[in-house]
């Protein structure tokens, strides 16, 4: 495997402190210290901390979308079992530590939204990017006989979308899986039924 | 009514900015200009931002009580109308500026959590408060059949704070109330019926 190039450590590195610490909260230099590259190596690849923030955001969103096609996407299982599979592997990369740094697109979401439009409407975009998955998935298990035929899918996925951000959030805060165990035993047993 | 004292300018300015820009992104410096306080003031009153944080969150919470009291706590109203009444005016007060706000719970439990390990302890305990008031409503609700026996009123508390904070920070990052008028459909229509 090639070594990684100064501009890959940044965002690899720099998008792991940035996940810890916030947008205000961690600095270029928090982020140059993480990658062990000179200050000077930032300012030759981004433009600005927006701007590298908006290629870290991209790098995250692309890993949330490879666990989406893997688990929504995975036409082996029935597809309320999809949408329990793509639960269960997000709850297991947030389990990594300790649930403490919670989901970027939520941090953002709360911080982040505040400092830049760029960030805030490409937040927009990759929620509605992932409800559409989940409103798909959806759809299957109608068509599956698995949910009612009325349930309105584009809604409900917009529901479960946002409250996994806030089941998120309150595991991050109590650093505990409960909140989003919860929300998983709740949506099952009295929403898709 | 007394004049303000520059403590409670401090609280009062300090709050709002603090909720405006985050934990790491609104400094001492914003606070004192906002508050209109010589930067000394703020030395004189507060330890430290986290000590000045504490006391904002609290101010904070103390609204939120009243809030809570006046819907959620009012008798003349029905057990699921008060928790609609509650829902009402807390959007309605997110709905001041434009949903940009978002609450400062979430905003704190995105951000400061990771700071402070005493704000993250005192967010789990006002995120508890908040829930107990919730599962007392869902209670008389049962009481009054207006919910079934069955219904597992701490769990479904549990699931409706947590499930609007994922709302409000959607409603924040869109600058829109439909993520929230969407969770409110969704749990009269499908959870609380």
């Amino acid at each position: 495997m090639p070594k990684p190039s100064n501009r890959e450590k940044i965002l690899t590195e720099g998008l792991r402190i940035m996940h810890e610490r916030g947008y205000a909260g961690a600095s270029v230099r928090d982020i140059v210290q993480a990658a062990g590259v000179p200050q000077g190596s930032f300012t030759n690849h981004f433009a600005s901390k927006e701007a590298f923030c908006l290629e870290a955001l991209e790098l995250y969103f692309a890993r949330g979308k490879e666990t989406a096609a893997q688990t929504l996407g995975n036409e082996a299982l029935a597809p309320l079992a999809r949408l329990e599979a793509w639960l269960d592997v997000s709850r297991n990369k947030l389990a990594c530590e300790s649930m403490r740094n919670g989901c970027l697109f939520g941090n953002f979401s709360a911080e982040a939204s505040e400092h830049s439009e760029a960030i805030r409407n490409r937040l927009i975009e990759m929620f509605a990017a992932l409800t559409r998955a989940v409103a798909d998935c959806l759809r299957a298990a109608v068509r599956a006989g698995e949910l009612a035929p009325s349930v309105d899918c584009d809604e409900v996925a917009g529901f479960i979308v946002s409250s996994l951000q806030g089941a998120i959030l309150m595991s991050k805060t109590q650093r505990s899986p409960v909140p989003l165990e919860r929300f998983r035993h709740i949506l099952f047993s009295m929403i898709l039924r």
